[in-house]
Formats: C-alpha cells, structure tokens, sequence
C-alpha cells in the first residue's frame, strides 16, 4: 500500500491527500511530528535529504515535493485526464505547478506561514504578492471553469490548498468573485475531503 | 520558427537557451527590455499576465515558466531520454524541477539577485539556504554523474544555471567537489552554450 509521511496541516501534504482520494486510492498516513522536528531525524533525512514533507512511499520508490508527487499520482494511477502527456498539455499543466510553487507559494502560503505559525517571513511583503498573483488567477477563471483544458487537472489540486487556506494569512477572497466559484467547484468533486481550514461543501 | 522572449542575464531564460542549443533547434530571441519594464507592458501583459520571462511562442501556442518550458520542449521536440514518460522517471525529473523552483530559487538564485542587482532581498538568508541546498545536492552528485537516471535530463538543465552562477551571490562553490564535477560535465555536452558568468567549457 502506498504511504504518505504527512501533516494535517500542511497544504501540501493535502494537496495529495486530496488527490489521493479524488483518485479513490487507498493510503496509508503517517503522522510526522512536525513541532518536535521529526523530518529534521537522521531517519526521514534519509527518505529526504531537503527535510521536508510530504514524502511519498510506494513499495520501494519513495518521492518528495508534494507537485512531482502529484505527476507521479496521475500518471502511475490516474487516467490522462488529470495529467495529459501530449507536449501542448502537459506544458499547461505544468505552467501551473509552477504557479503553485512560485507565486502562490510566495504569496497567501508565506502569509499563512507568518500569520498562522510566526515564521520569520514578511506578512505585508507576502500579502502583496497574493494580492497580485489573485487578481491574475480570478481573471483567468473568470472565463473558464478550471485552470487549464477545461477539466479538472493536477493544476487546481496543486493551487487550491493555498488559495482556499488565503485568509488564515490574513489575505481575504471575498472580492475574487471567480476564485470563490472555482473553490466551490472543486468542493462537489466527488470524494472530496477537506483539511482543517478548508471545510468539504 | 520558435520565439523566446528573453532577457541574456536570466538564468531562467539561459536553461531555455541552453536545451534548444543541445537539442539543436532553431529559436528566434527577441530581447526584452527588462529594466525599462517591458515585461510588464500591457502588450507582455497579455502574453503572461505574471509580468515574468521567459515566454515561448511556438506558432500559436504560448508557454511562460521556464520549467514548463523546459517540459514542453523535451516532450514535444525531444526523445524520452531528456523526459521520461513512465511515471518513476517522470517523478524522479519532477522531483529535482521542483528543487530547481523552490531551494534553488530561494537560495543561490535569491542571492545573486540581492547581491548582483540589488533586489530587495535578505541576502544573508538566501546564502544560508544555499550552503543548505548545495551539500545535499553535492551529496546527491557524490555519487551518480547525473542529478536522476543515471543520464542528462532537463533536471540538470534546470538546476544548473543558479548552481554555476552562485558565486555572483557570493555563494562559494569551491568546497562543492561533486557539483563542480558536474559543472564541467553539463559544459562539455555537445552544443553547450554559455551566458554572462557561465563560460563555456
């Protein structure tokens, strides 16, 4: 069975525990005990030298960084649906891994980080950032039901933990009309869960 | 005839530049005007909201990142040794693409923007995140001549630029024995180019 080193309130390690069961797989969650520094142990450093987490196990492959875990997902167990492999797909969907990881991470994720659990990060600097990657990702979702090829991709289970979790950063969402409307969407997916912080529709 | 929109001092657009010179395909490079903010311009605007480069225009088909890029190019003009489509290698290359837009990113990358261009950045952080990154990926390379499988993949090709451009952020790399191993090897693939501070082999 697959197994996933995790943190309830990480949103990355949601990112794939969302999937996980959009996908219907079964899983097995360990808890890591974020606070007391157990993914900074000789034994999960071994699993991941960056000392970060999620970390994926399946049988004998294990793989870090919650989007390449994400590709890994869908294109081991997911139809091409949420992860095309044609060039002109995948490069979209990828612009928007991307996304995830640059801007949005940057953005409402380091305004949480600072607001909700007093990381040593710039909360107004971070707020700007969200209140410029938001208006993009609204205006963008103003003209289409999902981020990228008109379904449901890996691309919105990579930037919806984030966006959703915005306001614990003090970054409020009430004025991305789009953005709302796609967060609702993405909460009648079928087997979806929520985290705490994100309730299920 | 591909279209960078490209800027010679970014090592994001360098690893655009660099895979099409080892793939041998022919690109038009229109310069953009970065510190007259031409990338913010409206025309710039609509092709990537972001305000970011580089951008790739492949007929009419736009891709901004230079990871998705680098993913677009490999899958569409590549053969699967530079990407993988079976979803262990495929994750493997993903894996390092994200080091690349994270660790990398905040690292070596933060640091030679604070210290080279005077971006307001901590620049003792960043350096710290890179002496935190580089021995792992030394550690990595101690021991395999590539960053995964065991060959050149766009892994390399996006971790590459801010990992040899590091010392313009004060970010020595003499005690890094694999990396510069590694250094020379990318260098001496066939086509290599180089970019301001990358000399070519």
């Amino acid at each position: 069975m697959l197994k996933l080193h995790d943190l309830s309130l990480s949103g990355n390690c949601y990112k794939v525990r969302l999937f996980l069961a959009l996908l219907g797989i079964e899983c097995e969650f360990i808890a890591v005990d974020f606070m007391a520094g157990q993914h900074k142990t000789p034994e999960y450093l071994a699993l991941n030298p960056r000392g970060e987490i999620p970390i994926l196990q399946d049988e004998d492959f294990t793989l870090c960084d919650s989007q390449a875990i994400l590709v890994y997902l869908a294109s081991k167990y997911a139809s091409e649906a949420w992860l095309p492999q044609d060039a002109v797909g995948l490069g979209q969907v990828m612009q928007w891994l991307s996304t995830a990881a640059n801007e949005i991470a940057r953005g409402p994720n380091d305004a949480r980080l600072a607001k909700k659990f007093g990381y040593k990060l710039d909360l107004a600097t971070a707020q700007k950032k969200a209140h410029h990657i938001l208006p993009i990702v609204d205006q963008h979702l103003s003209q289409q039901n999902w981020l990228t090829l008109g379904r449901p991709t890996i691309a919105d289970i990579a930037c919806f933990p984030y966006i959703a979790l915005a306001p614990e950063g003090e970054v409020m969402l009430e004025e991305y009309g789009a953005i709302n409307q796609w967060i609702d969407r993405i909460k009648q997916l079928p087997n979806f869960v929520g985290m705490p912080g994100i309730d299920a529709a």
